[in-house]
Parts: structure tokens; C-alpha cells; sequence
């Protein structure tokens, strides 16, 4: 199993078991993150990039992951994605090398997948 | 080994080590740090509830399983115990929710565990 | 016009501004927060004492005076809160110290205007 | 004076004075970062809506000053610099809310002066 | 009053506040604090440059005040703390830039007090 | 293959994945992240146990590992690197403790490899 699917199982069965607890501030807030990311005076697209951004420079490895599965799915591409990489390590510094490198492995792992 | 024993194994592993080191302000934070959650104004029980939060939302997964143990031991219940992820959540914002599905799978193993 | 007052009519009037701009993400966010702490499995003041401490070791200077506002309409007593005080600059270190000391302030224009 | 100038000008003036001590390193940072947000593979704008959601969630209220001027300059408008605010707060949390109450006000000053 | 006055002002007063509550936690922090920076097998100076260049990377305007008077006094000259200012500011990225214009009006303070 | 050994193999694999993509401003930020830590008014010594406590107050693992393995070659012995240790747990607080105990782990390694 790569770390695509790894990422994607894990994730479920754990929102499963979260969601399952009807914890009802939870469950709206979860509701509420899909809903900002959705179609509105900004596409999608540069949201995805926007929250990608955010999760790089606040060195969140798995909301990184999200958000490049999300971005590979609204066709970003290689050099715009390293662009957006360039920002994070601009704003947040070095420190976001290590994050850099987790995100550039996966985003080939999400280009092998697509082939 | 389960994640709660790995946990504990290597966490009082190592302390050994560090403290064996004698550096001076390091072993008397750690005993400082012990000194919080004693029993004071507000009980030992409140006060876990205060450390699991501050390592929710500082996002240290190490620091989240130390302070779910304890609230454990303290009889925090699973309703009250997703009100405090509610809190981690929505002052943190959804950067806390991978941590959260961590907090989650090792609270049920701490359930499991007590049976 | 002391810090207290300062502060709550700049956050009333700023909050007016944002949730007259109809974002939903934004109007529906605030909402929730709101309803985070309202009485459930744990009680309000408990839960304000964890906004309280979350704020503190993200180090956010308004939303720190805010929640010691609400802790102040809890009734939580100096003791108490130095307590919570406590587990935040341990927790997070002496780089909260200086937003201690600001709350520390601000706790005594509390007490000062309830007199 | 008002906030938008008080920022430009302090900002120049000691930036002015860091740039004059010619260490190298810190200059050739503050010239990378000015080649960061040039046009490339993603256009100007998107990379200052980019640059303004990592500072915001980093929570650095002059860089949000700083990216608030140049998204303004890219001719954003106030529903689409909302969804910025909006991913800002969702993937940062409530935490966020006291820099977009100041990002708001300084928002309404760059539509003032703009006039 | 200058800055540096103010800031050491401000520091004294409040710190008399809160060691005058007798919390045992924050007093022997407080204490414990002093410490850290004592000669040992490091001299002063070069734990002064690591509690500055900490503060800056966590960007705590206060705390970098603080251990720039420190620096001061140790003789750290220009050209050695702007070394630290670029160890801070590609470690920590852009979003210390901000903090580097207010560390470097502080340090020009500093000079001129000395004169 | 150690921890060492480990974290040197993935490093260089993947910075050569990164700087092949020729982003020009990541491969200039990389160049400029080795200038920092040059000879300067400063001994590189100096500078990397800078780039240490920066990187664990920041609280970010590979960087801890870059730093202690640069520190090793630069001749840092046990007791100077348990007071760099001691700055990062005061500054940052208990949240360093758990990356603590990943540096000291280590920093065994690195001594045992150097036998």
C-alpha cells in the first residue's frame, strides 16, 4: 500500500470513529471545511492552493497531504505546484524544508498513481 | 506492544537518559513540571484538562497521548473528553484535526486497555 | 476609557464589519465558537478555562482578554486563575511570560471594575 | 496619518536601516522574497493571496498589512479577500480573529484611500 | 521615556504583580529562568545569543527586547547580532522580517543609550 | 541502517528531487540556508548551535537532526549541548520535552557512530 492509500484509509476509519461520537460542535466544524473550499468569488482551485499554503507554513504533514491530493485532482501542475512550495518556505523559512520534502515525495507518488 | 505501552516505554527510556545527564535546569523543570498538575486551587482532574488542551492545540502528539493518559486515570469520560477536542478544534482551527485522530485511535486504546 | 472597555468595543465594532460581509464560512465560524462553550457534558466554566489556556500558549493577546473576561463572569478566583496561568507557562515556556504579564494586567482591571 | 501610511512608512524607514548594515545573508533574503511574488507559472495575484493566507495564519499582523496593500493593488475584491479570510480562519481557527478584525479594518482603509 | 525604558519599566512593574501572588509554579520558573542563562559549560554571552535568536523565531517582541539588552551587555557587536538577526530570519522565514525591524530600532536605542 | 544514517540517505534523496525541479527561488534559498552558517563575525560553531535551539524551539524533528549532526562535527560536547537543550525546554517549554528526547536519542547515535 503507498502512502496515497495509507493516507486516505487512516484518515477515514479515524473521521468515522470522530464523526461517530456526535460531538456536535465536531461534526459542524468538519461540515464547515468542506463548505470553504467549495465554488464562490474564488475557484476552488485557488483554494485548494490557499489551504495548501496554510497547512506548509503551519508544518501540518497531513492537512499537506490533503490539500495535494486536492490540488492534483483540480489539475495543478508540477511548476505551479513548486511555486506555491516557494511561497511556504519564503514565509516560514527553512524550518518548512523538512515538509517541503514529505509533500515533494507524495506529489510523485500522486503523479505515478495518476498514470 | 500497543501504542500506550510504546509510548510509556520510550518516553521513561529516555527521560533516564536526559535526567542521568545532571543538567541542572533541566531536571528541575521536569520536577517543576510535575509540581503543575498537583492538587491546588483547582483539582489535579481540571488541571489535566488544561494540559491536554495547551498540547492540542501547541500540536504535540507526544505531549496529547501523556495528558490522555492522565485524564484517563482522572475518569474523564468520552462525551467530556470530545469537548475538549471541540475546544483544541475550533480555538486551533482544522490543523488540530490530524492530531485529533490520533488523540481519538489512542483514547480508545486507553478504553480498550482498561477493560 | 480603561482596557476593558477599549478592547470590547473595538472587537464589537469589528466583528460588525466582518459579519456584515454575508461570508458564510466566517458568519457560521463565529457561531460556533459561541456555542463551544455553552453548557454540556462540562460545564461553561470549565470550558473557559480551557479557551483561557489555548489562547495563552498560542499566545494571542485578544483572545486571552477575552476569555479572562468570561472567566472573570464565571467567578473564577485570583488563585484559580494563576493556576491556569501556571499550566500555560510551563506548558509553553517562557515565551508566554510577557503575555502574562499583560494578562495579569488586564485581570486586575477586571477585578477593579467589578468593585 | 492613518494605518496605511504609518505602515508604508515605517517599514521603509527600517527596513532602510536592516539593508544598510549589508549583511548578506539578510539581503539577499529581502531580494529573493521580492522574486517570490513575480509573475511565473501562477500569476502575481494568485501568489499575494497566497502570501497573505500564510501570514495570516502565522498570525503576523505587518505581513498581513504588507499582502492586504498588494492584493488591493492586484484589484481584489472584498467578497473574494472574504474567502481568503475565510480559509485563514478555518484552517488556522478562532485564533485567527483578531488579526482579520485588524485585516478588516485595514482593508476598509485601502478601499478609503483608494477612493 | 524611551522604548528601552518603557520596556524595562513595564517588565518590573508587572513582574512585582505576579511573584506578589506567591503561585509556587510561576515563582520557581521565574527563578529557574534566571538561571538558564547563568556561566556554565557555556559561557553567558552564547546563551544570551541562543535565548535572542529563540525569541525571534517564535516571535515574542518582548522577549527578543529582553535578551537584546542582555546581548548588549555582553558586548555583542553589530556585525555578530545581525548574524543572528539572518540565522533567525531563514530558519524562521519572512514572517520574521516584522520582528527584525522592531529588534533593530530596539538595538539602535540600545547604542545610543551607551553613548 | 541507524537513525543517522536514515535521516542523511532520505535528506539527500530528496533535496535532489526538490533543486531538479529548478524552482529558481527554492534552489537560491537552499543555497542561501549553507551561506548562513559560513564563518563570519560569528564562528560557524556559534552559528549552528544558534540554528539548534532555533530549530527546537520551532519544534521541527529533521531540523533538530541537521543541527545536532552539524554541532557533532563542530566538536559540541555533552554538556554544552544539554545547556542548548536547556535554553530550547525554558524558551519553548514542556512542549520541547518530547523533541528533547528525540535529540538525545540521537545524540547518542552520533556519539556511538563516532567511535
Amino acid at each position: 500500500m503507498n502512502k496515497v492509500q495509507e493516507f486516505n484509509e487512516y484518515r477515514e476509519k479515524m473521521n468515522g470513529v470522530i464523526l461517530g461520537k456526535q460531538n456536535k460542535v465536531i461534526n459542524r466544524l468538519f461540515n464547515l471545511d468542506t463548505n470553504t473550499y467549495a465554488e464562490g468569488a474564488l475557484p476552488t482551485r485557488t483554494k485548494e492552493m490557499l489551504g495548501l499554503v496554510a497547512s506548509m507554513v503551519l508544518r501540518c504533514d497531513d492537512c499537506i497531504k490533503y490539500h495535494l491530493g486536492k490540488c492534483h485532482d483540480e489539475g495543478i501542475k508540477t511548476d505551479e505546484m513548486y511555486e506555491i512550495f516557494a511561497v511556504a518556505n519564503i514565509v516560514g523559512g527553512t524550518i518548512v524544508i523538512p515538509h517541503t520534502r514529505r509533500a515533494a515525495e507524495y506529489w510523485e507518488e500522486l503523479q505515478e498513481e495518476a498514470k
